[in-house]
């Protein structure tokens, strides 16, 4: 394929990740993005988006967007504005943020219009499926059970990984697929590769650490 | 009471009022505030308040946020988070951004802790007597089939806002009313304040004006 | 008082309380009501009301309705509806189905304008008396942590019930407390009852247990 | 095919269509399902799904099922006690009740468990794409700017019919296609199945119509 393995870290409301920590931790994926040559996007609240993005050159990804555009949509955050602060893409879906399923088609469509990439993120095989069919750029496979209990989704449930890839890969090629959920080791990330993945969506396993940069330096080891 | 007036100006979606736009915006309010000695607050999307937070002295609301604090909560927006961009307070539970009660009560609470005023935007008398028993600081009535409409419920519905003031005062005076919907000048926000509110809550007749700071003087001409 | 004490018998989605178990389950909850005189209300599942009321004389509540009426409401369940269906009441905001703000008040609107009685479910003492100044017959705390638990919240929790209660008593005279979650025996309704409450709500307690009919003896047995 | 065309009747919440009244027009439709030898499905509201469905012979679907099964799930609506109560099938997703994309999946599964056949409600042609990956028995593509409007799809929007049709038949060639939205004579039906759909979804061109029967006999006259 060419393209470079991805690393998301996605930083919740955790503490670590939130004001001025969300710096110091992009910039921590900035420095082991530079050494090791492996993509990494930060994904900080809406808020720390441009404070963020204006602190490191690695991309700097939204944990949600909504499909309203300019208009009457008080407390919704709109593509063109987070990528006006800066963005360059959006987790649409999180498990932690469900969207009905016409919003999350809006919601990937105003992504497209505002030029940031969409990364869907599902919870099986059918709704990754579902979910390709909308043309993201990725969709991202957690299983919501493995989600922070660091059981790696690569060993735990390989099966729901391959069978998205090969899946997403028959009806919609132009589709990457991630998988998330429990990684935190270079050897996780290295499984998902090896599953056909274009890379892992993680968080804990790097921003609860309690040596960031080096969680960091050990996911891309076999990278 | 001592209190100054004070006007609440939404920025909504509005390209008006989103990215650089939202710079300006906030500042045709700040000299308006400054000249006029009206206390006017702005509510920018969350990815613009650390940006037009750092460029006016005005307090910057946010739309809306949630009752989640730190952990495992993507998408949703942290009251520490918003305050550490800068903002001084929260619109929750606004027309378009409706919340479960109970989510409502955690986003004040959440609000309280990390140094937030809150502003609990309701529908009509019952639903504020309710939302004012969770101990904001503030409640702001807006019938929603005025919000946007140009009639100012000041004028449309006033004892919708009387009846507010007369039962938030009697079950929890601590509580200040504001009143919303369909209010663009200077005579609707007198007639809002001669009602008993402590003032208003207001968008498109400031953001969507072809001279946001004609607009925003009338407003206060009266006050 | 003069009134009766009630047990509201929440039959959630059971086996053992839907379809043809219902209508059972509704008839050892009558027996039990009819040899001890104490008021037991049931809640089936909407598709089950029709036949649960057409079985048995006690009255029979809604799990929930919304605030829709006749109209463009597809999927929605009216008060008219299940009014029609024989029911005499309903829980609005169970922990398990929670609402918006401004649809809990248009529930109990509707359930008023059908004759039906209305029991918003609350999880703490601020919620409670906010949900009691929308004017239903009754609030029913339930701490969330508890539900299913086992644990009593008239034990674990006292000062919950009793904030409530006198809070309610305070400002909103005309309304009811009920408690609810991990009660499942007769002390733990002699005990709600003695912290001033007009009743318990519960479920498994009753429906999960091997001997449903020997649980609801021996949760009358002390009133 | 082989197979009859199929007309989809949504009772929602008209008061035409709830209660005794939706006895009577689930009796409308049986009548003109039996002289027509059109197959024609009636959806009332969940409360009454027993009464309509021992009072006619014609399939009753619900108009909304939830994913959850038995357990806590107080105020849902599982697919085993509509089952119980006589449906044959449910709708899904309908535009009036949205469902998350994850929700609209375990729907389905449950649907399915429980042996009822599913119809998921789209509103445009990716949505329906993604839809039909979930493997319902039918997605049925409604605009939702035409739903009520009196303006059929089948003649307003032809292309978003065909597109449906076509995308689905390649990628889910087992899902058969419905359109609905501003279908009320036997000419929209006819312009349905000419541009492919197995049938059509329609509410208020019957159910509203001050003569339904007549309405219905229009209605199947081309078929």
């Amino acid at each position: 394929m060419g393209k470079r393995p991805l690393i998301v870290v996605n930083f919740k409301t955790y503490a670590e990740g939130t004001g001025e920590n969300a710096i110091r931790m992009a910039q921590y994926c900035e420095e082991v993005s530079a050494s090791s040559g492996v993509e990494i996007v930060v994904c900080p609240q809406a808020p720390d988006i441009y404070r963020v993005s204006n602190s490191v050159k690695i991309p700097v990804f939204a944990q949600h967007t909504d499909g309203a555009g300019a208009g009457s949509h008080t407390g919704h955050i709109t593509a063109e504005c987070v990528k006006s602060a800066g963005a360059g893409g959006t987790l649409i879906n999180h498990s932690e943020r469900r969207l009905l399923l016409a919003d999350i088609d809006s919601a990937v469509q105003a992504a497209r219009r505002a030029g940031l990439s969409a990364i869907i993120c599902t919870n099986n095989v059918a709704v990754t499926i579902a979910a390709a069919m909308l043309a993201p750029q990725f969709v991202a496979i957690e299983p919501p059970e493995l989600i922070g209990s660091g059981i790696p989704v690569s060993k735990a449930d390989p099966d729901i990984v391959r069978g998205s890839v090969s899946a997403v890969k028959r009806v919609a090629p132009h589709v990457d697929v991630l998988c998330g959920a429990g990684i935190s080791k270079g050897e996780d990330v290295a499984a998902a590769l090896e599953l056909g993945t274009a890379g892992v969506l993680l968080a804990s396993g790097v921003v609860k650490s309690k040596d960031p940069k080096a969680a960091l330096f050990d996911l891309v080891k076999s990278i």
